[in-house]
């Protein structure tokens, strides 16, 4: 039987063994992940992301429990990608969730960076699809820090949730706002903090001030690819409803908060299925992958076909300052097409 | 005359006017560039980046001010990555450089993302050249926040200086720990604050416990040329000298700790000139852009010539999860080859 029946029966070892052969990206997962994406689309996707120290996983570790008291099963994706930096604190984090793992209705992966941000970007996509196929009812997908690889990992996610801890000063507030910009829904965490109440007035004035809608972001960031389709309108735009940013407080030792939270994103589900949104993510998502595979793929054919002396040749003459790189890149493709 | 000879000449008109060709990715830039390139490497590239709050606007003014009393020109390339999120809070910071901008041996450019990262990257590496072609005898490349796009721009730079603000907490230095790996420099700024020692002491402990070299983070991040190209060793690897990263404590109110930190840029510059690591860094920012260069125009030459209609099609069909979306860069890049 193929890898790929094997997840879909169930079989955690086949699962643990696939999301390998996806992270290595070896020929066995590109098989598998043909098969397996007919049978995607069926689970919530839900980003967790927040600086560290927020609590987030043990928040993340709560969400689970909870989920699962109520009959679902759950997926972890733990994505870190600082990690080729700090080596991976998120990672640590994971030894806390020890006490869930022995819960065959839980599955958690850990992912760091190996080489460039866009391939954990893209490992990730289809580790998610891997345990969607595999029938988790929610797949949490934690990430760490602040930048341009949450935006890409929220990406995939239909509700993405940014956890803030009390008394985070203004500085910090200023280069978050824009994970603000991606959340749809806040969680202030630890709310046995006094500060928390003044954390969740700030963010909510800070909501209230930000004027730009989510969607646009998105689609800002989709690279050559956008520019030729006619990209489909953000749901927000051709309908009547609007989704108000919720701010939740939750405490992950007390547990206080997070029946509260799961409604909220039982409810941002609903709110997405029923608006359009989720096809929108989807056809921006699948339009994102399509462009970054297409460069990757076409530069690896070039790179096949190169003759390295020359390529290493016009390397050394760009960095004697003879040769613009723009100029051995025409030449290269004029030899390549 | 061409734009180019004209900012050769020390036109700042036609200066700014390049500037903005450049920003726009315009044909005009990329023949003026050309003709530039061998004029470029005079320069010291001083990269200067750390969160908001640290006060790194005014320590950019204060280590101007200080360069323009020794009689060296300044170039200011303030770069935004998180501006299509935030709208760009580095750009407010500008306000406060206002009292520079009378001097003509000092020019300021702000820039913000439009569009992909990867652009800004470039976008700023070629602005970068030509105030570099210009003649300022150093340029200081400021950037904000912590992530890839630091990486990136720090990339430019021959000295990369790496600032804090006394009293952040270790939830916040975790995260800070990928950016001290690039730091040449690290500034403790505001050193009249009470709890700068403390900051000094935890950054010099950290510095002791990162055992990972620098360059080999940057190696890691130069996609695929990188593994087609035999690499140059890093010049630490073969080479008996060593740079240990020092802390300066300044106060950019007081101008406290100013000369000392230019005295330390001079110096680092001296030892990456010695030892080789000039050379080094820049043969991995142009295998870097090259690399990045290739796959975006190869991508643009492939969808110069696809047929809209059936890319629309197969983008359907891949939403509808009837196709894998690497099955589609297949089918495309059959067409296209």
């Amino acid at each position: 039987m193929s890898l790929a029946a094997d997840v879909l029966q169930g079989n955690r070892r086949a699962l643990a063994r696939l999301l390998t052969a996806v992270e290595n990206h070896s020929p066995d997962a590109v098989e598998a992940l043909t098969k397996l994406y007919p049978h995607t689309g069926q689970a919530h996707l839900v980003g967790v992301t927040g600086s560290p120290g927020t609590g987030k996983s043990s928040l993340v570790s709560q969400i689970t429990l909870a989920l699962r008291k109520s009959g679902k099963t759950v997926g972890i994706v733990a994505v870190d990608p600082t990690s080729p930096f700090s080596g991976g604190a998120i990672l640590g984090d994971r030894i806390r969730m020890r006490d869930l793992s022995g819960d065959p209705g839980i599955f958690i992966r850990s992912m760091a960076t190996r080489g460039s941000l866009g391939g954990l970007a893209r490992a990730t996509a289809n580790v998610i699809r891997v345990l969607d196929a595999a029938g988790f009812d929610i797949i949490l997908i934690e990430t760490v820090g602040a930048g341009q690889s949450e935006v890409d990992i929220a990406g995939h996610a239909h509700t993405v949730l940014v956890v803030e801890a009390p008394g985070m000063g203004d500085d910090i507030q200023a280069i978050k706002a824009g994970i603000l910009e991606i959340a749809d829904v806040l969680v202030v965490n630890k709310s046995d903090d006094q500060r928390a109440q003044n954390t969740i007035r700030a963010l909510r004035a800070m909501i209230e001030l930000s004027s730009s809608r989510q969607e646009q972001t998105w689609i800002n960031h989709h690279g050559q690819l956008t520019a030729v389709l006619a990209s489909p309108d953000a749901p927000s735009e051709h309908n009547g409803t609007h989704w108000e940013v919720p701010i939740q407080a939750t405490n992950s030792l007390s547990g206080e908060g997070i029946a509260e939270l799961i409604e909220i994103l039982d409810r941002h589900r609903a709110y997405m299925q029923d608006n359009g949104g989720l096809a929108h993510r989807r056809h921006m998502q699948v339009v994102a992958e399509v462009d970054a595979l297409l460069s990757e793929t076409l530069l690896a054919h070039l790179l096949d076909r190169v003759d390295r002396s020359r390529l290493a040749t016009l390397i050394e003459r760009a960095v004697a300052r003879e040769l613009v790189p723009q100029a051995i890149v025409e030449l290269l493709i004029g030899d390549f097409l």
